[in-house]
């Protein structure tokens, strides 16, 4: 794991911690049907994944989300103007991200990460890591709209290694119950922050 | 559709309007990448779902959710005691909401309605259409980590009828970008509760 990310202190002491209870993370394992199954299936994903993570995220970002003005708006400027540099930062973060859904245990460290990348979507930390002025807060409407195309772009590339059908289902499988138990821990995020209700 | 499901009252008048413009639905679904062809996907997805809903729901709700306490709480009574009427009334609503997924129009009547079943669980209106003793609210962390299983079980449904494994898989991602969709509709049901925060 890389330690020279700008903005990435996965498990320093600065962290902000998740409200969730050790025993509530464990419960939103169980209702999406996460299993050891899934943790050796990630593994898997991010042997596949780890030297294709910087062309995903330029997909996403890119590719997709720029083209997107609701989206795209976020990682720019208030006046529109673009923020190479924030974009950037961000993006090697975005890279990292993945390693980490593949790679790390989901323990307390992993969960309370989490929360502080839920926060730095929200008026809360957002844009103070970059030091830059952008918009306040990504609406979690937003967030979670588009974690079908997040999906469906890995399935691509988890594809792109020969790995039999079976396998590739399987690794995309536990990247999208992965996927959508991190939104499940970002409603804390957006739930800790009053303004949110009237982005 | 049908019009005999107890508190399924789909465009009548006192549904609650979301708080989401036309506009904002639109976006939603560029985020998404929600286009004509899913649509037209979750429209085969229908035909195939048609005659399979009760055998889904029960699926979700005897054989899985039942099973996960602290899902399975949502349905019962405050002292854990089944509530077989209730189950019996939100399941046939429960099954009406697949063919409305797939079979509705994503316009105005449907972005209200799916703002209603969002607020239906969550302190404002969870119980009332049923007027029954249960837990106040499903925190919506609980219910976004139940969306894969959602999605997973689907898949195996949609595969029933024979259709190329091509097909499967449009009508399964269809299927996923709206139940996502739908989640994203859903924040505004939760963040229009000030107490659920707290839960």
């Amino acid at each position: 794991m890389s330690n020279d990310i700008p903005g990435y202190n996965y498990g320093d002491r600065e962290v902000a911690r998740s409200p969730l209870s050790d025993e509530e993370l464990e419960q939103l394992k169980s209702g999406a049907g996460f299993t050891e199954e899934d943790v050796h299936h990630l593994q898997m994903a991010g042997e596949v994944l780890r030297d294709q993570t910087e062309e995903i995220v330029r997909r996403w970002r890119s590719d997709i989300i720029a083209h997107i003005p609701h989206l795209a708006k976020h990682s720019r400027a208030l006046d529109g103007g673009l923020l190479p540099d924030y974009l950037a930062k961000s993006n090697k973060r975005f890279e990292q991200w993945i390693l980490d859904t593949c790679f790390r245990p989901y323990d307390r460290t992993w969960l309370d990460y989490q929360h502080e990348i839920g926060l730095r979507h929200t008026v809360a930390r957002k844009n103070q890591v970059d030091r830059v002025s952008s918009t306040p807060e990504v609406p979690f409407r937003d967030v979670l709209s588009f974690i079908p195309v997040i999906n469906e772009t890995m399935k691509k590339y988890l594809a792109k290694k020969d790995h039999p059908a079976e396998d590739v289902e399987k690794m995309y499988r536990s990247w999208s119950k992965s996927t959508l138990l991190q939104m499940a821990i970002w409603t804390k995020a957006y739930e800790s922050n009053e303004s949110t209700k009237n982005v």
